[in-house]
């Protein structure tokens, strides 16, 4: 007789979950809340999700993605398999995520407070949500102004609110409170368009007490930053994966998920539980009431943003890529269900289209380059790679749809800057391999800035030529070189062997290298164009501002050397970390900030590559290492034979 | 073996309600729906719930309240009554409500239409809430602009609207709507404050649907005025009797009747029920979709707007005498429990004071005295008598607590200008009696013009003297007058016969006449205190102005002629009607009106008599007819013997 039901354990967490015979593994893994690589959101094209079957039965559809090693060893794509009755699985390390759900607070720091407090001092703090305490002369038959306009007349003492509103159930219950607080209460005020509204009324003095919490939205990780609006002080940080990953790694994915599931209500739930928890997370180890939180200001891309606020995000993936918005004004909290004072506020901050979204318009913020006299470049390289360029008069911008390469996505052995990730790495001439891993772990992959280590150092050291492949002169052949021993073949081809053996090896592949190629060949391409269309020569950029969650080694020169960045002088760069998450906490500092993010997003010109006559050839064009025109790369000099 | 439950008939409606033994037959009759007259709200002082006991148990207490001829007849006080058994009780018709509830079309527009229209032409037309018809260029990749946005855009080539909102959960089915409709859409937008809030997005052209409706919500009656704002013409008109009636007669009783029955939602309940029966039976008359009613726009005295929003009316009856709030910006009619559109907008007018409302203030912005160079006094007899003097730069006002003598409380014979009621009635010194009754019926009773006709009348007729007592040589001993066979003793002593006979007359009583010249002497001596403080001269006024459901042969002449009004040429003397309603109809029609209401209500002084030192000197010198101070009424010379 069939079981009906069959359980999934799922090693080496030993976590189960019960499901109907015939379901599909990676839904198993998803509801049993096991993170599984995959980009393909369970297409059966990415060839990510991989496990190994320990026990039971199951049904797998034909794949050329496995090796026929793989399959021997019981792997099998686990969007492909159905279950049959009960199993074990054990999901291979690589997958990386389920034992670390919440990153440790150490890392939420490396994704978070990189370029957090660049702000300081240039706005005044002014939050959207203020608590101000009032103390009344209770009425009398002289003064018998009304509760309601006596309030206004406190607060107007403190604050500019020329057109104010009170909340229909505060003010029901006004009255009472007055009387009984002897007429002195807090004022929680919020600001919503030109108007001042009365958020909370408390009776006694409770102005100490008012934090808010700032958001990046990223497609691959959500980080809080809370902080305190009596002292501007940053609280406590917290970082978590965005729990969306299961249903793709990149959005357009997820969109494409979220439509052909009708999904978009399990969509925002995932990532509005993602804020919930790190804001509950923080407001717990802080031992803060989350009543006395009244702000959550997020940045985010456009999709994000839209899976946030649960608008239609459909539109952003077909011609002619429109958003739904781009300009949210502040709404309730609870309105997209997050966990706050019940009358808090979140803010989104403004996007430009719908793939320049307001993390960027948050970096221009935090960057101030939109105050500068002299040009500068901004470039976000996250799962995306978004580049804006311009000063106090104009901003142009663009996504370069690179794809997620330097967040380890499309290689091999890369990962995101977790522990264990590989941040640092250099090669010397006799073929030593010098490497670093975040946490001193032990390696386990190779994140955003060892990437761009690697492939500058496989370049300078001769492994790799401008087309990005190995040499021939390197490793194979009768001629030897120091690097003979790391070349090997794996299931993708040839590789190169940069730490670990033993089957535990850490090595990057040819189609690796072409992915990385590609990668920055996209980044630099976006932004020529952006360039070519302002005229804007190479030497008249003051700074190149980067921004990414790359790790703390990030080394801008050997971005240069790739050809990922324009050849300027090394002092123009500059790694600004998390922009996303230091512009959406500038706003939550100060209304003057919002104002000038929303006039930021409104004067910048989105110019869209795909339809742009001149950004392909640019882009074969920097598929090259640095580049196939040298004279736009005169440093690349040194490093080339 | 004793009944537990007890069904109590009531006659001649036959309506029937299950009580448990012991209850209150009052609250019965309010339980059946049944109106029975009761001021103290069933204090057992005022005597006006008497009703007869014709078979049944029942356990009364004792009361002084009742004559012996009366107990006799089995009449009981239902609020004083116990029911024992099944019983059956017959309402004598004096109560009056029971059978008419709702007001017929004539009588809604004696209430309500006397003075709707006299706003016409001098606002233009720009009501808080509007839909607006768009066409937009649907989105190409040139043309990015989010939707959102480009929905702003459109709306602002028509509206002048600098600071925009979108309700959320129409914001997140925008884009699809935009899509299905081609980009021809109808916007409602609503003004809150500083903010243009975008209300509704429907597909295709409906801007031809956008009604309001005005709403009078008086102690006694609410009116309701549904108006097309596409035309700005009235469609259709309505009014009923406030049901809160069964819970005191006046507004300070209603008060204490819920503070004491915890009763504050019942009292809401029972006038927003009033407004949504109104609303909804013009819309079924008209045929009109609740969802095209976009705004309500409400007038009426503190406490009534206060109940209809369910603030705390407690203070308005204690000493400092405070409302919890004067001034309450829009909010969503939804949230009153008032079915329209619904994202539709209630508004109520501002109020001055506690007992200085915004029927009032509708008042003086109907009247346009606050335009005027020339002071005019306003006075509004209602179940209060409010009164404000000023001009374009200084308003001043009080409230007489006159008493609703004029709306045939506290008069025996007394009622509202409802069919049957003697509006119209003149003393020929003959004897002859004329009167003429509302609609032509049998006389029921008398309304105020016709009180105001019978007090000026008995005076000029010398049946009563200067102090407002019957004369001694009118009708009784050895010269018996024309009026002899009219006097008589009723229950409450001496009394004059204006009308029927055979136990059906209707009658005038000393009582009566003593309540009727308090009333008018509060009005007086309100005026007169506010003329004193202002230092106006009866000359110095230009116009006055008497609101007021009278009836429609209101003789201003006879209020100057008791004393009511100052002494001034008749041609000054201007009878508006029902100005609550005219001034929430002009403000449905246009913003301007609205933020003209604001200024007029937070420009005014209120003068609180109670406390006032002139007051009561005022009110003991106004007791008498016309005045004790003749030089006050020059005119009155041709009236006295």
């Amino acid at each position: 007789m069939q079981q009906k039901k069959c359980i999934v354990r799922f090693e080496p967490s030993g976590l189960a979950i019960e499901v109907q015979r015939g379901a599909v593994l990676l839904e198993a893994a998803q509801k049993a809340g096991i993170y599984l690589s995959s980009i393909c959101g369970g297409d059966g094209y990415c060839g990510k999700c991989k496990v190994v079957m320990e026990s039971g039965h199951f049904q797998a559809k034909p794949t050329t993605l496995l090796t026929p090693a793989e399959t021997r060893d019981n792997i099998v794509l686990a969007c492909q398999t159905q279950v049959l009755s009960d199993m074990i699985v054990t999901v291979p390390q690589y997958h990386g995520l389920q034992t670390s759900q919440i990153l440790t607070d150490v890392d939420a720091r490396r994704f978070g407070e990189l370029a957090g407090e660049i702000q300081a001092g240039v706005f005044e703090l002014d939050p959207l949500v203020r608590k101000i305490y009032v103390e009344m002369s209770p009425p009398t038959v002289k003064d018998n102004t009304a509760d309601h306009e006596r309030l206004y007349v406190a607060v107007r003492k403190h604050a500019d609110a020329p057109i104010m509103q009170t909340g229909f159930r505060i003010l029901q219950r006004l009255s009472g409170l007055l009387v009984e607080s002897g007429y002195k209460v807090t004022v929680t005020i919020g600001r919503r368009g030109g108007t001042t509204e009365v958020m909370d009324v408390e009776p006694g003095r409770r102005d100490d007490r008012n934090f808010a919490v700032a958001v990046d939205l990223g497609t691959t990780t959500v980080v809080a930053h809370l902080v305190d609006l009596v002292t501007s002080r940053t609280v406590d940080v917290e970082a978590t994966y965005n729990s969306q990953i299961h249903f793709g790694e990149d959005y357009i994915r997820r969109i494409i998920y979220a439509e052909q599931n009708d999904a978009f209500d399990q969509m925002q739930n995932a990532v509005v539980g993602d804020v919930n928890n790190l804001i509950a997370t923080i407001a717990a180890r802080r031992r803060i009431d989350l009543q006395d939180i009244t702000t959550v200001i997020c940045a985010g891309n456009t999709a994000m943003l839209h899976f946030l606020l649960n608008l239609d995000p459909t539109r952003i993936r077909r011609e002619p890529y429109i958003a739904s918005a781009s300009f949210v004004p502040p709404i309730r909290a609870a309105e997209a269900g997050i966990h706050i004072n019940k009358r808090g506020l979140l803010y989104c901050l403004p996007g430009v289209a719908a793939y320049v979204g307001s993390d960027i318009v948050a970096g221009i913020l935090a960057t101030r380059m939109y105050t500068r006299k002299k040009v500068c470049l901004f470039v976000d390289i996250g799962t995306n790679g978004e580049v804006a360029l311009g000063n106090r008069d104009w901003i142009v911008c663009a996504s370069s749809s690179a794809g997620p390469a330097f967040e380890g996505s499309g290689v091999r052995h890369g990962m995101r800057a977790g522990a264990g990730a590989i941040e640092k790495l250099s090669i010397a001439a006799d073929g030593t391999i010098d490497f670093k891993t975040i946490g001193d772990k032990p390696p386990a992959g190779i994140c955003g800035s060892g990437l761009l280590d690697t492939l500058a150092e496989l370049f300078a050291n001769g492994i790799v030529d401008r087309t990005g492949r190995f040499t021939e002169t390197a490793g194979r052949g009768a001629q030897a070189g120091p690097w003979q021993g790391r070349f090997g073949e794996g299931p993708d081809g040839r590789q190169f062997r940069l730490a670990g053996g033993n089957g535990r090896e850490i090595a990057i592949t040819q189609a690796d290298i072409n992915n990385l190629v590609r990668s920055k060949a996209g980044v630099f391409a976006a932004a020529q164009v952006l360039m070519n269309s302002t005229q804007t020569a190479r030497g008249d950029i003051d700074t190149i501002y980067v921004a990414g969650g790359f790790g703390n080694f990030m080394n801008l020169r050997q971005a240069v050397a790739i050809g990922m960045l324009p050849d300027v002088e090394p002092s123009r760069l500059k790694y600004v970390g998390n922009t996303s998450i230091a512009g959406a906490k500038t706003v939550l500092m100060s209304r003057r900030a919002m104002v000038a993010a929303e006039k930021i997003a409104s004067s910048m010109t989105y110019i869209d590559l795909m339809s742009h006559p001149g950004y392909m050839d640019e882009f074969v064009k920097a598929c090259f290492i640095p580049h196939t025109d040298l004279s736009l790369f005169p440093s690349a000099g040194k490093c080339q034979d």
